[in-house]
């Protein structure tokens, strides 16, 4: 059985609340080929720029969260994470710079390593620092969870589909969101989010579901529109 | 020859810069057809629907303008156009309601008084209080002048375009951004730009630029998929 | 019986807790001279710089809460009392500076219009901004809440104190905050307390407590400071 | 002769431009006493406790800095050293609870571990946390410095005061600041105001020089109310 994250009632319900989006993530042809190998190194290139951008607007969100957190013990974890995420964009880029194959379509999608972001892209980074911004600390906090544990469940899902990943070059991508490290991050933070749920008002908690359901969507949209390579045309 | 808002050399180069998303903007079957009076009801009262999400986010960013603005005169023309862009969302709603045809659709889009925002509509107004957020003050100033700008502009060229209005249901819509008062808080927002611009950086300035062509951008978009009624299906 | 402010249990509680601190206010003989028409001009132009300085920062908190506010009705009252915060500013400054006593007095206070705020007035601001920009958005409605309600309770008790103005000074501002307007502003300010109050958790309502007691708090060394040309020495 | 941190003409001007500040922190008698071991134990702990206070506000800043960095590096800067300070109050809140002799004496002071702060700690650290929010990017830099700078080179000031520390029962706090971590630590730091100092206008720099000395008038503030046990009443 694969592990789960869930640390009590409210973090167990707000999944479950967003499994009809979970199912269509999975189905996600984008995923499949991505565990199979064969995806085509165009697509995935595209995805790990917009994954670089997206990393560093997140960072941002987990930092306006530190300046928030009630605890000085969440402010740490927020900022903790916030480094950790802009170290995993830098490291990820030099993995796919030091591959030849990925060097070379790199170079044509993102001219001297700078990409544009897609309108997705941009609205879900903007959606995560506006909601730390301006929203109750809980809210953010639900905000930007899925990013932490929709990845988490999905380095699952494509270890398991893949199978053997001796001969696919996408090997260290898939593995990189199954590691005990990032499970233990996504263990705290869905902690987190439960003890901000138990701590807050009905309508609080609502806030804290709208906010873990829309990101949830951001995160269906982001890998459906990487491999598709939307742009700002109408 | 129509009326035309630029304050110096950098805010005409940088509505020159934007020549050519204006004139998608201009060329959308949605404006001819409000003009012309012959626009579905369905579509007009989404897009009204998606105005008033838009203008209450558009309110929040320039909130955080007025608390970061470097003189009380600024913050307090960003405190005003705040209060008036929430009253204006007011207002705009009440006329819909008042209008049995209109009424009656509104109820079905947003039952209750409830719409929820396009993925261009959340991404806009997102991008919005992101930029006011973490961005310079002066990138901020330009992210929402063409919410100013562009409406003022597609007001006059609507007013233009649709000639004599008595007989339009949309009349009192097209009118209302062209005004004296609605020019001069333009002018202002203009001005605004253009002393930040000449108080920068080169770097400040190239941030000025891109914000502005950003939003212009999403100004296209939020016309184009009001019509469209976008949803968030992929 | 003088006019009072309560709003419900909630705000009845937070004034009663504050009792002590409004007698040390109430028996600051910076406010008797000020009520008697007796005060030495340098003490009273010195409050008004400080006071300038202080509108300044507090309508910038007041952005804040605009761009945090729940409801677009809340954004509005924020924005607008923001706004009124800056007015009442110039408007202060215009009046001074129409005296002669005053405009010579201020000259060698703040030469060429120009003060430096006091620890006191610079710890006050800064403490509301910090507030409003990293606490609980009903922890900064507490915070900014004694600047309406001490002053419209003070401007009350000086009224009372003066009598006869005639001859006094200092009138255009002991009559300043007891005005209908002022008081219908501190009735709205103090609702939407009462309103976050009620809809908080009990940990939210100790925050609101504790930040209004410090708002207090401040708002007596304010005015104990302003007279005895607290600087930066130690 | 002491190791210093200047990296360029804009720290180097800045740091001459305290050097009056700088003088009155080196000849506190408070320092003189920590640097010969005979401080008394009350007015030692109330300035752990102090620091605690402020560590945490410090971080919250430091954290607003991350969210407005322009480049990911230099918001991975100010998250690592905003964990960094979180961790260095836990520590240094440890080190004194594990000394009876300090134990006994904090819980007189901090019952259950609860100070509150003094005028100057809660000024210093709102001014921090508010210039970070509502200033441009630099100002916040330049404000959160001195904390750095100034920590280190009066660590290095004590060290050579001190002499030999064996029976100095402050002789880990007097080292805490003399370390190659935190002295490369100040250099990052520096580095970043010189490099943001070149990067603005001249108005830019003028705001970061004023930042800078207010923040160092804080330190200065800070260790001598510390001594003193400031509190709220006027």
């Amino acid at each position: 059985m694969m592990r789960t994250y869930e640390q009590g009632e409210h973090s167990s319900a707000v999944w479950a609340g967003v499994s009809g989006t979970l199912e269509k993530i999975e189905a996600l042809d984008f995923l499949d080929r991505l565990a199979a190998g064969d995806l085509d190194a165009q697509s995935f290139v595209n995805y790990i720029h917009q994954d670089g951008l997206y990393l560093n607007g997140y960072a941002k969100a987990m930092s306006l969260l530190a300046a928030k957190a009630p605890t000085a013990e969440e402010a740490r974890f927020w900022n903790r994470s916030a480094a950790d995420a802009v170290e995993a964009e830098t490291v990820m880029h030099a993995d796919l710079l030091s591959d030849d194959r990925f060097a070379k379509v790199s170079e044509e999608i993102a001219p001297g390593g700078v990409a544009e972001p897609s309108p997705t892209t941009l609205g879900y980074v903007s959606y995560l620092v506006a909601t730390a911004a301006t929203e109750p600390y809980e809210a953010g906090v639900a905000a930007v969870l899925p990013c932490f544990w929709v990845y988490a469940h999905m380095g699952k899902v494509l270890v398991e589909r893949a199978g053997d990943l001796t001969a696919n070059p996408y090997a260290a991508w898939v593995q990189a969101y199954d590691s005990p490290d990032f499970d233990s991050a996504v263990d705290d933070a869905v902690t987190l989010y439960e003890r901000c749920a138990a701590g807050t008002t009905e309508d609080g908690r609502r806030r804290m579901a709208d906010a873990f359901a829309q990101a949830t969507v951001y995160e269906l949209h982001f890998w459906a529109t990487s491999a598709a390579f939307q742009d700002w045309s109408v």
